[in-house]
């Protein structure tokens, strides 16, 4: 399966660590702009190879300086003529594409991709603007697929941006589906008020029709949201107007209890647009920080509570089916 | 059995976390000033009650909003009409009064209390003021039961504030008495230098008689110091003069190795008298975090020679009854 | 064996706290300056004795005033005429010289020692000044001795002091020896550029010969390092001229996982000598701090990636060399 493993401006003239899967890797671009992934360690006496410095052939240990291609073959050791047939570290495969860095894992080790990663175009669509960042989590990646998977929880985590009526949120209509691997939520909340992020970055005439359309996939969320002028036009068109913000949500899991957050935000201004474009990348990221507080609190109450019940609500649904689909495939 | 669970004064507008006997706990007031105690996690995900808010009928959660009373009934799930009949978390009994909030720990889950918290009447005594905190210890509860029953350890640790002339300390007549599950430990220091928060609290002419009085129960200490002008009035006379303090001190276990140390500090000045009290209380604040760091290092040290003898001395007589009471107990 | 406890200057007129192999220890001068250990608990409550006062007879124990000499006798428990004949805690045998304070860790318990620590007389040598100091490692003392058996990563880690041309350091000829529990490693790099620390110490020409001798020895190693102008004479004789450096390396296990590192570097300046002196030590502690970093950091990645096979290159010779002797050792 295809897991994020960074966002492509992560990748700069420095190698990046970072623990995917459980495994230290070590993620870095060669002078021609190829990123490569390898195995975080040097064969010789295992120094973080991230440690190291990039050159023009490869990625060298900063210890004793045997030099790595992205392949994890190595090249050179200093002080010797012949490079030993056993050194080399393990590599990735990695697709680079959509402002994504993609990395491969497959059911054994040294398999080779049977498909592509997911493309996502709203990073390259020109009516939309955006950007993004890494959150690191001390909780599993499942509790944030249940946190994106209930919009609900809007109306009392996060009141100051993205909120809006508790109840409206909790009362409003949820269709839940869920087909293959891939599960929709959607509801809609006519006439609404606008939540402060909203009246922030469009101009909204009074009430709104809002819409909250989540697609789950195992590796990743989309997730569409927005809002237009009460009773305008159509709320459940795809042409829908107004104002819209198209959130990725990639999360990988990095130990069985932490896990790595990438999320963008895209967003469609058509006038002052830098300016609204920071403004709800600035609120966006408020927002996911109150998620984080809230989730990681709950991850730490769940252990040690463990074992006793959880009543199941409403608008668990969505939430469900998604632990269905991740439980049958790993069974698989 | 009841334990201090809180000062009065620390519930206030918002909940309160804190564990008790293993046990996670929020403890709030309702909008009549009731104080109620629930354990501290949401039964629908676990999130910790005590991240939520406080409404008029009670506590309701901050991630999905499900609104508990405080006898732990959940009265509302937003987004759905009916409150499943599993929704409830378990609450525990409180008794506050003299300004302090008791809980009731019985043997089995769920016991009617067969008795009532201990009262204290020194916080509504006209004759003192007061004020307290609660410390939180890196250290097991017994330890602090040691430190409060031999205050022979003035003279070694708390020099600056209530201590003394170490030789007077140790070598003071000791009575110490055991009935039931009451341990008390008698002090007399004739024709002793007063210490700094003596000389600072109260006037004396020169030399003082000093008396320690301590009281030990098993969910609390009661130790009732002071000093006279040397051979003014008979210093075991409960109704004698001079400068008074009167400790209260509770210790309620939080895990096998940690523990709240709720302490209060009574005195009796007749002038002055804000102005002496915050001297008092704000040296009686030193001298208790000096204790602390003595006994957190001994806990760790305890720790790492586990099973080397310690060796009994003169003074341990009042503690070695106390642990021999909590030993009874907990067979019990 | 003798093993490093402290740097002379470290112990003044407080008692000093540090774990060695395991044991936590007191280390302690008494009125007429002699060094003293014992084991860092009083034997009557177990605080550790290092937060205590040193007192002309001794050590007194910051809780309850027991007071200890350095044969680990209790001579006092205040409070009481007889001093239990159990009073005492374990001392152990301390050799102070050279600067140096060490101490015996025999095969049991108790036991005297059978030889004497190893004298150091550079530490005295009119021809040189020193300073030094000690470093806490998370990481076993053998990653210690591999870095140090082996200058060639010089080139990789160290480029901003002692550092050169990588392939200088790698390239150059390596002699090992092993005989008996000691190893030699000698390294000449002829016609080398002269690093920052050098030329900052030295006023060289130009191009300078470069040696390096290493002795390794169980409990520490010796390290002479220096330069003379390119060809002015033979770098191999021990009467060269030039620029010195004589590092003395001790390292002593905290615990498994953990070492004290010792070091002490004297060097051999003729003018402008304090401030030629203060110039090396710093440089020295630049460079440390840069091979604590990757050493921590390897010792990290090891622990993630045990089992895992290194392969061994060129320039492991001497390092392998001393890891067979400490593994002889250790089994004999």
């Amino acid at each position: 399966m295809w897991y994020l493993a960074a966002l492509s401006k992560e990748l700069t003239d420095k190698p990046l660590a970072r623990t995917l899967l459980n495994t230290p890797i070590v993620l870095f671009r060669d002078a021609q702009g190829h990123a490569s992934a390898l195995e975080d360690r040097c064969c010789h006496r295992q120094l973080p190879l991230s440690m190291g410095t990039l050159e023009k052939e490869g990625l060298r240990c900063g210890y004793h300086g045997l030099l790595f291609n992205g392949q994890g073959q190595c090249l050179e050791v200093p002080g010797q003529k012949k490079v030993p047939r056993k050194a080399k570290v393990t590599p990735f495969t990695l697709k680079e594409q959509d402002d994504l860095i993609w990395i491969w894992f497959g059911s054994e080790q040294g398999s080779t991709p049977d498909q592509d990663p997911p493309r996502y175009l709203y990073h390259s669509d020109e009516k939309y603007v955006y950007d993004g960042d890494v959150y690191h989590y001390q909780a599993p990646f499942q509790l944030i697929h249940d946190n994106l998977l209930d919009l609900s929880h809007l109306g009392y985590v996060h009141l100051k941006t993205i909120g809006g009526d508790a109840k409206t949120h909790m009362n409003a209509q949820m269709d839940v589906e869920a087909i293959g691997d891939k599960v929709t939520v959607k509801r809609y909340m006519p006439n609404s008020t606008p939540p402060p992020t909203y009246t922030a970055a469009y101009p909204f005439k009074d009430k709104i029709d809002r819409w909250q359309e989540i697609e789950f996939y195992p590796s990743h969320l989309r997730i569409w949201t927005g809002g237009i002028d009460a009773n305008s036009e159509s709320v459940t068109n795809p042409n829908r107007g107004g104002f819209h913000m198209r959130g990725l949500h990639c999360i990988t899991p990095e130990t069985e209890e932490t896990c790595h957050y990438f999320w963008t935000i895209s967003t469609n201004p058509t006038t002052d647009i830098e300016n609204v474009k920071q403004k709800v990348v600035e609120q966006t990221r408020y927002t996911f920080n109150e998620d984080k507080v809230v989730i990681e609190a709950q991850h730490k109450s769940m252990k040690h509570f463990k074992g006793q019940p959880m009543i199941d609500i409403h608008v668990d649904t969505g939430a469900n089916y998604a632990r269905r689909i991740i439980k049958r495939l790993c069974e698989a």
